[in-house]
């Protein structure tokens, strides 16, 4: 990584910590995403953005902030993105992804609430992650008891904004959502002091939407056998999305695409023809949490699609383009965010068909329904959605677990016993 | 008890699992309660409904359901139970509080969800509550993860309907309630057949003030030293109005409450004058959860006050009775359930005042936190309330447990130096 210590030192951040967590990555990369076999040429943009993955996007951010455009640091995929880019903000995803974390976050949250959470407060007050230390304001959600109540614990070190998501999806609710996407749009405009106009929602959608397509892509060539990239190259790419630049990103992802697609046509793949194909349902996979998928495609099987939060979910509908005035737009674009299926509305009867149509998509052998530990909506939705499975005669196997190493051989063991009844 | 058995057996309850249920619950209470000195005559009407805990009021929920009348199952103290009643319902609250259906409840809902919960779906899935086999419907609403989702379970079983509380308190939230307690008031009407007019829901409201006055009035002794009545008892007299006839109990908790008047008269208490003064805060304790307060009040110590909703934030606020009309008092009516401070809010800082104030209103010595395991909300708030009694020189504990009996003796231990703070 190219010398970004000034950098962090100006956004007074603990450098000496810093360092022991920057330590760990490049060993880790190297041996989840660099050991693999065959991979696409267009994944050494991805490489280059973990490699420089405190250096170059915080410098944008800081170039960003010195212009005087704002930063807004956000958590979940209801977050409605194209607000903060018509205002002329730029969105980050900030989901805490690292084992580094979860101990500060557990100064001050029990113990029991989700790594993810304990991770993203835990980077704020270690004052570790640039991404956080360069947010202006962070934008939270109620989507989830522990996230809910962590806004009011990262409120006392940073501004943090709550949008009030609806937790189920009647008529009425809906509506409530289309006024709460409102009120955001007039914070938003009140922290960067520019007033949102239709053609700015216009463009922020389209490029927001342009990611969302070479994402679409980027998962159809997964749907063929042998598939053209990993689980885990392909996961990368998407997490990558929650806070490169999306113009960048989309291009690069396109060039990615444009590769796979050769590769489709000559038939050539990553794994052998026939290995098991697995389709993720549940928690969120931050950056850096590829444990599972590590797992699966080190035991013989490849993962063809995660419906995830940092997967379909992110991406799957499209915002509609097309709107008469500034009003319509924003009806639009809270009618996209409220058709995703998320386990904290009940009921969530949608999300159980979701899977069963990836698993058809996908060409999917069977399903490993993840949840992350102490994630209870996924958590206690997992019976459904494995009795609905088992009802198709579709096999499933339920994983819980956290962002510690402790568990790597148990879950390992699990997923080959699950794998000889997959084939 | 009388015999019941052919009441039960018609509500295909299991009986022998019913029998072992039943069994445990004698010795427990002459334990926890029998065995306390000086306690009320009042308290004998209260002993006798615990005598028949599955008999006496089971009976005439099945003579009311004889005569065509439904009975609504509730969990929650948001759940406006004057509609129900001006409807010609009667309204039970159905929290479990026993270990005995834990295990049930954790065959179909992860280890990880609060006992309470566990022991509410158990009960039902195991049949061996008569409560709930003799429900018409459930009414759960949206106020934490783990039970957004079990209704989801339970209506698997039984008709469960779910009313959606706001997740935030801005007027927008206060409309979205009141018109959610319109559509219940739908809901009520289409079950029972009976359309509710201005004059049912006055009467309604009138009678569940008289129970809040009766239970506000029974608190107010309690903040004399020495104390009339133990915190146990206290206790027991709110968990019972939860499913007793309304206008029996405010009859028999008002010939309690003029024995404790004459009690406070004549200065005659049940702990000795000084004995440290505790307040409870946090998740509702639910029959037959006496735990925490057996161990506080073998521990030298009384319970004074609970913060809880088997505590205060069941009856601390009346409704107003005043309204011209059927819609005035269904505002009315959502307003007052809307005053409500549950961790389930967020941000909830009114909470925080609450124990301040009730700290100084009943005299307390100290607080202990207490949040049942895995109860999300309560267990990350527990850090503000500490810090803001902290801030106040207020000795805090915080506890967390469930309905097993293996943590006893920690938490005596824990108790016991702790009260040798609060001296």
């Amino acid at each position: 990584m190219s010398d970004y210590r000034d950098l962090w030192q100006s956004l007074n951040m603990d450098l000496e910590r810093h360092d022991l967590l920057c330590a760990a990555l490049p060993s880790l990369y190297e041996e989840v995403y660099l050991n693999q076999p065959g991979r696409p040429q267009g994944m050494n943009y991805f490489n280059a953005v973990i490699a420089e993955i405190h250096g170059m996007r915080v410098a944008e951010l800081a170039e960003h902030r010195k212009q005087g455009g704002k930063v807004f640091g956000t958590f979940c995929v209801f977050v409605p993105t194209e607000i903060i880019r018509a205002a002329g903000g730029v969105a980050i995803g900030l989901c805490g992804g690292s084992q580094f974390w979860v101990p500060d976050g557990e100064k001050v949250l029990p113990r029991t609430v989700c790594p993810l959470i304990k991770a993203s407060v835990g980077a704020k007050i270690s004052r570790t992650c640039p991404y956080f230390e360069s947010s202006d304001m962070l934008v939270g959600e109620t989507t989830c008891d522990d996230k809910k109540k962590a806004w009011e614990i990262l409120n006392e070190y940073i501004p943090t904004y709550v949008m009030e998501l609806p937790q189920m999806k009647r008529e009425k609710d809906r509506q409530a959502w289309i006024e709460e996407v409102g009120i955001f749009k007039g914070t938003v405009e009140k922290i960067t002091g520019k007033k949102i106009e239709r053609e700015h929602l216009r463009e922020a959608i389209r490029v927001e939407n342009a990611k969302r397509k070479a994402l679409k892509r980027l998962y159809s060539f997964r749907k063929n056998d042998p598939v053209p990239i990993s689980g885990k190259d392909a996961l990368l790419v998407t997490q990558i999305a929650f806070y490169d630049d999306p113009q960048r990103f989309v291009e690069r992802t396109e060039e990615l695409c444009s590769e796979l697609e050769e590769r489709v046509t000559s038939g050539y793949g990553v794994f052998k023809n026939g290995a098991p194909r697995i389709v993720i349902a549940g928690s969120p996979q931050a950056i850096p949490n590829w444990k599972l998928h590590h797992l699966i495609e080190t035991s013989g099987a490849v993962v063809v699609c995660e419906e995830t939060c940092t997967g379909t979910r992110y991406f799957e509908h499209l915002v509609q383009e097309e709107g008469e005035t500034l009003e319509e737009l924003l009806v639009n674009l809270a009618n996209r965010y409220f058709q995703i299926n998320c386990a904290c509305f009940t009921p969530n009867h949608e999300r159980v068909e979701d899977i069963l149509r990836l698993v058809h998509e996908y060409r999917a052998d069977g399903v490993i329904h993840y949840n992350l530990s102490f994630c209870q909506p996924y958590s206690i939705e997992a019976a459904r959605v494995e009795k609905a499975l088992k009802a198709k005669g579709i096999p499933c196997l339920r994983i819980e677990t956290d962002y510690s190493e402790e568990d790597i051989e148990q879950i390992r063991t699990r997923i080959e016993a699950f794998l000889e009844v997959v084939r």
